[in-house]
């Protein structure tokens, strides 16, 4: 069976806990999760009671595609697409419609309650996200693929001399994404980030003119698309031999982030993953310069549940796939950040972002 | 003065015009267009009564960032912005506060109604898109770089042998995006369509592993992103001699194309330039092979207002950029389609993409 109709079944059962005739699914990552379908314009009806009440709705621009990628569920090719699939639930005498409403426009909103008179609309925020924190085998797959073609680029960056004194940021990040692409990538997963020097200490610094020199920290964040999957890694390595306070904020970091990845257990509190990584820099005296939270989770898209940081909320469960990213940042010096993406397990985490974390020293 | 100053001073008089003491802006473009902030999380006060009460809100990642981009505007660095915002109007007396409904999601307006209670919040949608749609002289200059860069790119292309036989679809899109970067864009503007053969047919058809052949048409649908703004256009081309019926479908198309531009005057209806382009394919018999409208807005977004097509609604205006894409598909052989991005002018329009639409034949 596909692995969407398993999904779909969880979802199901999910609506029936709820009390609800049928969820409206309009955010197209969750359309995607659930069906398979890649287009720009969709929505998707779930039937509480099965799957021959549920109803793919896409336009004329992706009929044929929808036919191949959803051959499963009755098809309806016409639009706006939310709109004729709630007179679709009217019409089947849907009472109760859950809808996205972390997602649906006030506006959007109007509109369906209009088409849909007598149906009453419900609330019904994050139901497929609460499936998606969990991956599936599928999944986890796209993203060892997505995270290996991130690997391969930044090895083949370095043995082909791509880190090197003279060269911009903005052409390391070109060659990074080339790389990427020649790994089987659909592209990168998010802009990449190149820092060097004292802009690695900007955690979320944009790829500039700036001049890579001998002695910068140079601080790489990017990730691969793959299947829709995202990976993120960072890396931080230093252009020739390190100074003593390189050497100090990368040890550092390196801990913390063991530290971290080592409290990824299923049933932790994702405020105690944090915390784990963070005494160790605090320790140390540079917690202020730690401004950020530890980790996100990652999948169909680049930021999701769970948030691991002081304001998350909420347990771990075996199967999800985060991110494990602590950083020290010294304003005009210079910056580390070491990042992973991770699967928790019921043993240890799955690791697959496989790139030493030892300090690169490129010479 | 900054052309941010003047758009939140137009911005200001249709608040007075609506009677509303400020807007609280959260789409990101809409801020991108009032303010200059190009990071990836920031919410707008505009007060209808001056800039002194107006507030930008962004998170502690782009403080530094804010304080550069936006020295103009009061600063607060605090999330979530939308929330910190709506509590700041409140507290600053705000009785009628609009919000832009067609992006708050249902539960991001109960959360703002919730933090700003006593307040009236007011759906107003689209005000900033209204200002949008009219381009401004560095809006217009963004668009010309970026049209540039597409037009560049697809002559290297052509001028270094990489259109030819042998080639797969998205081995072009790739070095169609390579030699965009080459020419100062900072990446493509939407997802190149490089379709070939019977793949032409398809209006939408994404990148696959097909093989260029000769004698096939090939449509090449891209564009470049410079400074936000996003360049769109489509050339199909033919390798080798072209058969009677591409030669007859290109200059069909051609022809509906040159129709469709020398219907772009101001106060024109966006329906009577959609029907100065359909009613020549029309007349030619290949009304049903043209299954798409003939042209939208275009700007910060890929696609804006106004929509050129019998759905659409309203009338030009000198200054609004638009493209003029007529396309003819025979299922199974292949397409044409010819796309040019324009900017409504009081006399003639402006032409930005100036590729040639001779039909263009690789040998």
């Amino acid at each position: 069976m596909e692995p969407q109709t398993h999904r779909r079944a969880a979802l199901r059962r999910a609506l029936q806990a709820s009390d609800l005739d049928a969820l409206l699914v309009t955010d197209l990552l969750n359309i995607r999760y659930l069906t398979g379908f890649t287009g720009s314009n969709a929505a998707l009806l779930v039937a509480a009671g099965g799957e021959q009440g549920s109803v793919f709705c896409t336009d004329g621009r992706y009929g044929t595609q929808a036919q191949r990628q959803v051959p499963d569920l009755r098809l309806v090719v016409d639009r706006p697409c939310d709109l004729v699939l709630a007179a679709a639930a009217a019409e089947a005498g849907c009472r109760r419609l859950g809808f996205e409403s972390h997602r649906v426009t006030v506006d959007g909103h109007a509109a369906v309650a209009a088409t849909a008179p007598g149906v009453e609309l419900v609330r019904a925020p994050g139901m497929v996200e609460a499936l998606r924190v969990v991956k599936d085998d599928t999944e986890v797959e796209a993203l060892r693929m997505a995270c290996a073609a991130a690997d391969r680029a930044l090895a083949d960056l370095i043995a082909h001399g791509g880190l090197r004194p003279g060269r911009t940021e903005r052409e390391v990040a070109r060659e990074l994404a080339d790389r990427m692409l020649d790994h089987g990538a659909a592209g990168p997963s998010f802009e990449s980030i190149v820092a060097t020097g004292a802009n690695s200490a900007v955690p979320h610094h944009r790829p500039t003119d700036a001049v890579l020199a001998g002695g910068d920290l140079v601080k790489l964040d990017f990730g691969a698309l793959v299947d829709g999957y995202h990976s993120d890694m960072t890396r931080t390595v230093v252009l020739g031999e390190p100074a003593a306070w390189q050497r100090e904020i990368y040890q550092l970091v390196a801990a913390a982030q063991a530290s971290g990845r080592a409290a990824l257990w299923p049933d932790a509190d994702v405020r105690d993953v944090d915390a784990a990584a963070r005494e160790v820099i605090q320790r140390a005296g540079y917690g202020d310069q730690f401004v950020h939270g530890l980790g996100h989770g990652v999948g169909l898209a680049i930021h999701e549940a769970p948030t691991l940081s002081r304001l998350g909320d909420g347990k771990l469960t075996a199967g999800m796939a985060v991110t494990v990213e602590p950083g020290v940042y010294l304003a005009g010096r210079g910056g580390v950040r070491i990042e992973d993406t991770l699967v928790v397990r019921d043993g240890e985490p799955e690791l697959l972002t496989l790139t030493t974390k030892e300090l690169v020293v490129v010479s």
